[in-house]
């Protein structure tokens, strides 16, 4: 077991000990014992054998390790009261249950949730995979970017719109540009000509019956759009400042996100070289942080496309090696992003993602692979797993296929590995319709180490962690699995970070105490009768 | 272990060494193994490790155990071939891909493929999950049965169709009986007129976005409907023929049927006890056996409605003792039956399921529990799998849920139990709409004893295994496992069979030299070159 992950255990055994503390000897929770509430069956043998099963599975699964102190036990018995309540309607009276609804029509069904609320005002810890252009509100990008001076918007043949910001654009005869202001106030109508430029911008409901190529193809073409405004250098720095607000907004105090390092430009057409662009991303974290003491901070994953050459990917490793050195606290590793299925494999790139492990002395680039993010099994796409976890990668992104690789699976489990599991991305972006079938469900159950991100939320409308976490909670958990959960996914999103060990301790202290005042405020609401419907 | 389990091991022991003898040594097959052929990437440790993880998940995976003798191999080649040119036209060209597709609208492409018509000539074994009023075809039922005399229908309120068979029928004021002869002579055209009769039977791709218990309705009002012709005395009996051909047919030498015994009516009105019912499944087996003198045989396991009286439930299983007594070899066993979402669960009945082994001394009456069929984690329904375990169930029905229950796999898998996986089905009746995302993955990767079968096929018009074989085969193992997964999963059928011990051998045998003759013939289709595509 090296360095890294015995930091990771130790802030288990340190939140333990936080966790200790606050441990009263009340009666256990009366709705998530709800099960184990069966003392009048318990004729013989048979109920107490039954409820073994029940507890040893309760006990293994994730969260199962939490102690819930009075206060907490008071927010999860209204917590499971709600949520039973949600299931049952869903179960028994077929009202719409969000989870199981693609996203890109049921999200209204998640803001209408008494859960979803409870979840957004909760202390949710860290968004460990999120990517660097699709993480601020769309409409921010519409209500905001486009209405500063240079911006320039263009038509082509298919009527797709393109952005960019010029001093004096060039000519372009399939897309000939405009300033965005002169279509704006050309429309005629204000409101709905930016509804236009955010619907180009979002995955909407007329997306969900697409097949996964389609998808991706819309959601690529999203992105490149959305790309021409954000990579304008004083855009770039506003949007990732938007993000971490967005993010700080809705309860994540810590975000790790993989970035492309793009090629940001200048309004005369001059670009920036990757230190150039981390050190934006450096800046840009300071002048969050200064203003916001609260938030514990950002890092960034150097991405790159897996559709390169193994030369290129050699390159950018060489590179990553570099930046790791000039930026030991804003950068935490590598990674190889872009749809999967269609994608070159991780064994196809072997000889560069090794190159740093061969070195004398090796050098340690942590990675932190897309793998399994497929639904076809015994693939080479498949196999990315395999790779994943041979290559020492520090956590999985996705993982989707993971319970279809037992051998993997114990790998996992021995080394510790966590498994960054977005589930709305995965229904979207068309793995699963019904995120009851979402395998994440058998990570929990066998207490794997699980952490919820949102991959994408900007291109479809969500927004922080909130929507994912409640889908998780909703879909991947029981009807009987409650607030522990919840805190350990939140820990979880903490103790699996890249954090360097001091300020890993630190983030979950100051996790701690934000939970605590979640759980008097929430508490307090209770008593105040604001909560309970 | 009891001796029931015991008989399941000495049979894989028994084929372990029918299998043996026809090992020779060859090298192994060339597509199974495209994974292992990865000789010179040997550069170093890093490919010996990441070989060592596909062989170790290889070899647990269900058939893991299987070594193809050369025939065999040869036909695996061919298989494999076949699978990844399906698989690849799927997964990088967006062809369409049967099984993740609902099976209303894709039947014809699972029709189209050479592996679907390969798999229909392969000996299957035994259908060991298929419900007694839904096996045989509708267009036989309409063809033949609606032919019959005094057959009469009515359309109610509804236009909905009803049928029954009378000497004189009563006055039916909502529903006024006909001859189905007057209707069908008055509709001007027969052909049409007995599709429409065909289609009141059936469940078409119309109704493949219905939600879950929309779909159930329809399917139980197809059922009603259906039984109105198939309880008919001389119909019951042709039908079950019927059934028994159509699975001889499909190379299918075997069946458990799960049956209601339901009230067979005569001309006059008058109806049969559940005795004189099963005397009409055994003459009818006996009848289909004397001309089919390779077929194993058939089975009944006595089902009632999981919305009785637990009383009703006491009461049946008393009689069902009795019906185990009377009929030694051809009453195998007790089970619930309906949708399982909103039906009563086993812990409702539990003191008429613990009757018999609460007797003194306990009677053995097997059970073979529906349970898991489910998508809604931790609720009482899905705690059936629980008690379905505790009350030794034989197999287990469906089992859709079990991965979300790690106690309850490590149970099945130390106690041998084997699940009936019904993947079609449990598409149609929308718990899954891709079939890759079918739990049964897990469970074939995991290696535990998973059994196929088809449990209503009449009623989305498939016939016998192959259907949910081909599903099976392309959805819920990987694109490099090959034969060695088709013949466990036929043998599994045997193996876990309620045959009693000399005639699960003879059966095994049986299956063993159809299984030889399967090959040598596919061997020869393939050297005439009429198989190579």
């Amino acid at each position: 077991m090296d360095v890294y992950r015995v930091i990771r255990r130790y802030s288990v055994v340190f939140l333990l000990a936080v966790s200790l503390k606050n441990v009263v000897s009340t009666p256990v929770s009366q709705f998530s014992m709800a099960r184990k509430l069966t003392s009048a069956l318990y004729k013989d043998d048979y109920m107490q054998k039954r409820q073994h099963i029940i507890s040893d599975e309760q006990d293994q699964r994730l969260g199962g390790e939490i102690v819930l102190n009075k206060d907490e036990q008071a927010v999860n018995d209204k917590l499971l009261k709600l949520k039973q309540t949600e299931i049952d309607n869903a179960h028994y009276q077929g009202k719409p249950f969000g989870p199981a609804m693609n996203f890109l029509k049921s999200k209204s069904v998640y803001e209408e949730s008494q859960i979803f609320k409870l979840i957004q005002t909760m202390p949710k810890g860290g968004a460990l995979h999120v990517h660097d252009c699709s993480i601020s509100d769309i409409k921010w990008l519409v209500k905001n970017v486009t209405y500063r001076d240079n911006c320039y918007m263009c038509y082509d043949l298919k009527n797709e719109i393109s952005f960019q910001f010029f001093q004096t654009p060039p000519v372009n005869k399939d897309c000939p540009w405009k300033p965005v202001g002169q279509y704006r106030q050309q429309s005629g109508n204000v409101s709905h000509f930016d509804d236009t430029l955010i619907k180009s911008m979002i995955l909407t409901g007329e997306y969900a019956d697409l097949d996964i190529n389609t998808i991706w193809q819309r959601f690529e073409g999203i992105l490149t759009r959305a790309n021409g405004l954000i990579n304008y250098k004083p855009v770039f720095s506003d949007y990732y400042y938007e993000a971490l607000r967005e993010f700080n907004e809705d309860n994540v105090q810590y975000v790790e996100v993989r970035a492309l390092l793009p090629e940001v430009y200048e309004l005369d057409g001059s670009t920036l070289n990757t230190q150039q662009v981390m050190q934006i991303y450096k800046d840009t974290t300071d002048r969050f942080l200064a203003t916001n003491k609260n938030f514990t901070g950002a890092k960034i994953i150097k991405t790159n496309l897996r559709f390169k050459s193994p030369d290129d990917i050699l390159d950018d490793i060489k590179n990553s090696i570099q930046l790791m050195q000039q930026f030991p606290d804003h950068f935490a590793g590598y990674d190889l992003v872009g749809q999967e299925d269609p994608g070159k494999t991780l064994l196809y790139y072997i000889d560069a993602l090794r190159y740093p492990s061969l070195q004398s002395p090796p050098i340690k680039l942590p990675y932190f692979f897309h793998a399994g993010e497929t639904d076809w099994q015994g693939t080479r796409v498949d196999d990315n797993l395999i790779d994943a976890v041979l290559l020492n990668t520090s956590r999985i992104g996705h993982g989707y296929a993971l319970p279809k690789h037992p051998e993997v699976m114990k790998i996992v489990r021995q080394q510790d590995i966590a498994i960054e599991v977005n589930p709305i991305s995965n229904q979207v972006l068309k793995l699963v319709d019904d995120m009851q079938n979402h395998p994440g469900s058998v990570l929990l159950a066998e207490g794997l180490p699980v952490v919820i991100s949102s991959d994408d939320p900007a291109v479809w409308g969500a927004k922080g962690l909130s929507y994912d976490f409640y889908a998780a909670f909703m879909a991947l958990s029981g009807k009987d699995d409650g607030l522990e959960v919840l805190k350990q996914l939140a820990m979880n999103s903490l103790i699996y970070s890249a954090l360097e060990d001091k300020k890993k301790v630190q983030a979950l202290k100051d996790w701690e105490e934000k939970w605590k005042t979640f759980i008097d405020k929430t508490v307090g609401q209770m008593n105040g009768s604001i909560l309970i419907g």
